[in-house]
């Protein structure tokens, strides 16, 4: 029987237990397996930390070359997929066309997934092959191009970078773009990823589960922040009008994006490899977006504390993804589904995770609308007052 | 803090408040708003039972004739949306189908949903009305017909069964098909419901949650039960031998698909009315798909009440769902494509319910995966002996 206690948000309530990646607030540690995030996002590759997830261990020399090989076999979209992309109105959002895209995958493998393991982790690597080429497909569909085919001789992040424009990326931004992929990989029970194994949990296949974690991490509480911190860094043009920028927001009391996490009391790790990326990035293409961010973080800090003495804010992850992205040449209506693209493979480990220890995620609760009443036949209805549709009209909800 | 209870399948815990629906399982009461189901499944058609859940009043007569008319204005799909559909393989599973087309509506709207309620409420209003045309027309896409445009002087019931065939269905069909949506439409929290409500506490619009939900109703644990019933009634043949296959099921140790349910402790009411609409209906259509479920249900009690002495179980909804469904013509593997046509009604309401009370559902995960380690440099690694991915193979978890 369910208790009456209410968890709104299910704060501080614990769904399950995982392997695959330990959030320490406090200490601002994240830990992949094990792997602290700096030594992989200084170290290690967005395959081998892919592999890490869905198979245990960072792959040996042969493993990594064999996983991707695999990855470059399924990186091309089925024409009839490419079909279904140019059917879409140019206008349609990269997140929304993401979904549609991720859901469609599943029309074109010959049959239903059949819930065997290796089924599952097949699956899983084709779409994480297949995330990085829908997004920069639709990149040109949407602008009158033609989509151009992944090229098999290059990795995840160059190849993204390159069927974007048909050119090679440099060196830099192949780096920079595959270390913010490995940083944004996992990170535990986040409302995407609980989101996808609410969805596996009731034995529904893992395209579905994808489709239901792309859904939930397109919203601004979660996967839409970047996006937003960009127009930010847009509306203060400059470093020296940050400052101004954080007083009048704070003034009005407004949040300032990217700023804070509900889990990490101190900066989270995140963000200090990304500011790394986006220094090196934008003083390589000249841009001011790594400066002016720089500004608005310094100033955050500076004007929280004269305004609350002792309480400090920090950068989040989605902060510097704004310049980091953005001296990539990605559009900000992007970002999310870049966040996408690293976060799948958390995603898929998490989804084999639920199917290896499975029971059904089904919360409970309480009921507080209109008692039991008789029925009343049209002829004696009354029409509503004010003919607005109302959640809460027949029945009254504490927030 | 999180703390260190873990609560598998979030079973017994409250996640929220909620006045569209109340299930008492130990009275095998189910009521919405206060209305009881059995009322309303003898009573009121779907449209008011939607009108009900959206706006909190069953519909006055003017108000019945407003959004019967709003829904019959938004029934048909975009062109645009048909050609999505057409570029489909046709061995593609309905439920993937309706999935990806539910997301694929949002590309066709002239601009993303801006969070007011009015948007959600008419978006909510556009997916009641174009769930049922997305099913009609993939019943016939993938059998090579061109796809019948709905009605506009036809109400939800009578215009999917006019869209599949072309031809109006006798009064009985209608009705039985518009008493199923209405004993479908809701069910306070169940796992589809929660994760429309998971992703819309992200700030996810509408057709995200509502893409969510679709995903995760078609697990066989979910939605997907009924096709599985229809199997087994199949299998069965004649009701005389209903006893036989239950006898060899339970000595295999195996379940009996559509019998028992986590919150009824009696029989779940919804099985009474659809067993009255299956009785009707297959003595009309001179089918046997109702004797055999009948002897099936009477069969299990008498074979576990042997086995078990005191122990009884009961057919839930899913059980007379597939006699049901299957004497309207509709082919098994759209069965739980039909539960989301009724269901629609009640995500969006809860949809609207979340965004009014909102509050981001983020559970918290217990690592139990390997201590933090030093990076392992490439060279240094060694390949896995047995080179199976495996969710856990780097750490322990008690299921």
């Amino acid at each position: 029987m369910a208790s009456t206690v209410v968890n709104p948000g299910l704060e501080g309530i614990v769904v399950g237990e995982t392997v695959l990646s330990n959030v320490e607030g406090e200490a601002g540690r994240l830990t992949y397996r094990g792997y602290d995030i700096h030594d992989l996002a200084e170290n290690a590759s967005f395959e081998e930390v892919a592999h890490l997830l869905l198979f245990g261990q960072l792959p040996a020399h042969q493993e990594l070359i064999d996983f991707n090989a695999r990855l470059a076999a399924r990186r091309a979209l089925p024409s009839g997929l490419l079909a279904i992309m140019h059917a879409i109105p140019r206008d349609a959002w990269p997140m929304d066309v993401l979904r549609t895209g991720v859901s469609a995958v599943a029309h074109f493998v010959p049959h239903r997934p059949d819930g065997a393991h290796e089924t599952s982790v097949d699956t899983a690597i084709d779409l994480i092959a297949k995330f990085p080429t829908i997004v920069a497909a639709w990149d040109r569909i949407r602008r009158g191009l033609e989509p151009i085919a992944p090229d098999p001789k290059l990795a995840t992040a160059a190849n993204f970078l390159y069927m974007r424009t048909g050119e090679l990326p440099i060196p830099e931004a192949e780096k920079a773009l595959d270390t913010y992929l490995v940083l944004l990989a996992d990170h535990s029970y986040n409302a995407s990823t609980f989101s996808a194994r609410v969805t596996a949990s009731t034995g529904a296949d893992i395209y579905s589960a994808i489709t239901s974690a792309v859904a939930t991490l397109a919203g601004d509480l979660h996967g839409g922040a970047p996006s937003k911190v960009m127009t930010m860094l847009e509306e203060i043009g400059l470093p020296e009008k940050a400052e101004p920028y954080v007083r009048d927001l704070l003034d009005r009391h407004e949040k300032i994006m990217g700023m804070g996490h509900r889990e990490y009391k101190i900066r989270d790790p995140r963000a200090q490899q990304l500011e790394r990326m986006a220094k090196n990035l934008t003083e390589k293409s000249h841009t001011k977006w790594y400066l002016i961010a720089r500004a608005l973080e310094d100033a955050s800090d500076k004007v929280l504390q004269e305004k609350k003495p002792g309480k400090r804010i920090y950068a989040n992850v989605e902060f510097y993804t704004a310049p980091t992205l953005s001296s990539l040449g990605i559009p900000s209506d992007e970002f999310t589904c870049m966040f996408a693209c690293g976060r799948i493979a958390g995603w898929s480990a998490h989804v084999l995770e639920q199917f290896a220890h499975n029971r059904l995620i089904r919360p409970q609760a309480t009921y507080v609308g209109p008692e039991v009443h008789p029925y009343e036949p049209i002829a004696g209805r009354h029409a509503q007052t004010n003919g607005t549709a109302n959640g809460h009209s027949a029945g009254t909800v504490s927030p």
